[in-house]
């Protein structure tokens, strides 16, 4: 049996690794789906498609053989979003998420979803870490260690400080240049 | 003589209808734009676009043989949208819209556009129709009587409520996943 | 019940015309998608979306109340086309085609085809329609007659003509300029 | 040597011309590149790619035949612009630019950044430029004498008013229509 | 020491496999792209990533844990090509291919490209297997035992002929609606 | 007055060349467009949107200051091909053209074209030059001097013969990985 669990992993972080640990004891494969892959140097999402499936491998140890890692762009069209994920995925059976409009979309195509636990979440957050980031402040007992280290070795601090500059809301390049 | 509608009917409510109603005394065929075509399943743009023609055709009685309802992707170009349109449309002589930037490309290709009557805006809008499908009140007597029989037979409630969730600011799978 | 119908219609003539008759004993309402609805101005493709489905309308008589005749721009990815054209169409039960592909993609998605009846195609066939137009040979016979009158009102022969030159094989810009 | 200076220049104005003769004389050749080149008719775009560059060029004057000056669309991917970019301009050894992110993505591509000076941004500065176009104050001694008179000519202020409106976050036709 | 090797992988033969075999011996993991993974249902390219990429990761036995296998969309711009590779692989050092256009763009990019030894391509050849597929001929001593397995399962060959029907040239539904 | 030259110029020839001076007698200003500016590394086009402008510049000396040179990528949607055009070019008054193609497109806009005088085309023609490239034979006397120079400079006959290969007709990654 396989299951699916999806995520933008800005960066990967121990919520993200417990819950796939979880996963694990139910399923025999897990696919892992990288969203918004074409997406990177931005405040919300600093690192490449690229950069995330590597933290990710590096943090599966034994479970790696069993993990399908992949990277997903958006489709900015909810009604086809399904589609092209099931296209680029292998088959599996199950979806494992917390998102309402994940859970919905794949509720309207007659997939079964099961809601993960959730770890902490005001702690282990996608969102929190990039702002401990940012501060200059300790953020990598949050992430699996290989993941601290991959991310010091791309520099990614100085990264995400440098995409923000003064412009503290640019978030794209449509809006910045 | 053809006249053209645009809006993006989320959902086509009683304001559109008396719109249309009126249109309809002007011109002998009235070509409606269903715009923002490939954008569904969000809180500003809950249906697809094949929901929202199916909609707009269940309400339009005798006035049906008259009308073609065309669903429009968005091409987020301005300065192409005017002849996007031309190209998916039949020819027509004149253009009702409200909208600023809409009445500013088509002043620009050199087409006529005139303002058509608004009613009870604050009442008839689909923001505010919406609104109370989300808190769970009466909106049913707000649309054309088959609009919402078809929006209660694809749980039109429930999804607007499902991918709003607790993350009311949800917009796009860019943002939530 | 509501039955598809999908065609290139470049142009629409009298073997789709006798198609949709036949449909239109089986179901109560036809659903006629115009595909490629990008493409124009090319040998294969001369007419755009918008001048396809006037003709369409042109011709459907007492039929138009009971057909939704809607444009679908191709999307190039045949996984997840089916649900593309879900997307932008009211719900249907039943899809009429003859072409394999089509077939194939509408069964995977578990979606019923029949075979519609062929009515003389190698006669009534856009390729030999518009090899006529080009030759200036008759063809007028082959459309239903508002058709006729529509093409030559947009200088549809002139047009099919121009776009070929003496560069017989020019398919797109792309290639020709 | 040849250098390169990006902006969205809406509209171009004193301090960009004043940047460009300060680049002029460290290198030989400058390449302008003009950003966001597919938006327009926007509050924050409201000229075309070829608007703009026609403004340009009116004010170069005798640094015109030392200037490239190209437009160039957004890709939306952070990751390749810089590809993107070096695959539409002739190839340059020195950036001039003050935006993080462009600063950023050049840096992790190996290529020099330079921090041209900036002229009193907060008075020569497009946002400003633009407010006071909406609100009829005087904008021309902001810009140089050729670009103020372009303006005028394609009715700049009128088309910002008008895709204004009352409505006055409209920033495209996903959400106006 | 990371490798990459890439491929479209339609389907994964056992040519495929002795590449990859090789390559393993050279350096520690391998980064295995599933190029054109936008395309499935036609003749060159019968099977979505997500199959090519189930075929694959069932065959590697226990190289698996040594592997990366990366979807990637074409980008039908062969000068950002490389970088719209770079931002969805982790990194690497050495590029495996046979193909002069990969070896070209990756040149230019400055990456070293390494030919891998041919086996026997004239038989363990895509376009081979799939005529063959076509033909209800024996493919299936061609692709490792478990690739064959879920071709099968996929009801593969049924589909390779479905796509073709009587028009052999079917390559897309732009053609052939 | 402005007038405009298209061409793909793969790469800028004397025949290109001399067309450009004759237009230089007729107009103030030439707007030299760079077609299919998105495509490189092919046999078609093997040179990128920035190599040809920077070809088309360093050949035109003294033209140089009455010329705006611009890429502009195709859109593959001939029925808004030119309002795409415009939106990224200077106000023109004609354009220059013997392609049928573009002469329709722009004859339907209401723009007039007139037709250049052709300097022995099967002599100066890109596809012959490609062919030379190919072949190693003599093509510098076909081209201005400083192009022959930056085609050398930028290996052009080397990327030329790579790109082809054995296999002769690959034109994309799509076809070829």
């Amino acid at each position: 049996m396989r299951g699916l669990y999806i995520g933008r992993f800005q960066p990967y972080h121990l919520g993200h690794q417990a819950t796939v640990q979880e996963i694990a004891k139910e399923v025999d494969e897990i696919v892992i789906v990288v969203g918004s892959a074409q997406v990177s140097h931005t405040l919300e999402n600093p690192f490449t498609a690229g950069e995330r499936l590597t933290m990710i491998c590096s943090a599966l140890e034994d479970l790696r053989g069993r993990c399908y890692i992949i990277p997903l762009p958006d489709v900015d069209r909810n009604a086809i979003w399904v589609s092209h994920l099931l296209s680029m995925t292998p088959p599996f059976e199950r979806v494992y998420s917390n998102n309402p409009l994940v859970i919905q979309l794949f509720k309207e195509a007659g997939i079964v979803v099961k809601k993960p636990p959730m770890y902490s979440r005001e702690i282990y957050s996608g969102t929190a870490i990039r702002r401990l980031m940012m501060e200059g402040k300790n953020w990598r007992n949050l992430v699996p260690e290989p993941v601290a280290l991959f991310i010091d070795q791309v520099h990614g601090e100085e990264r995400l400080r440098n995409v923000s500059g003064n412009d503290a809301c640019i978030e794209s390049l449509s809006l910045s240049v």
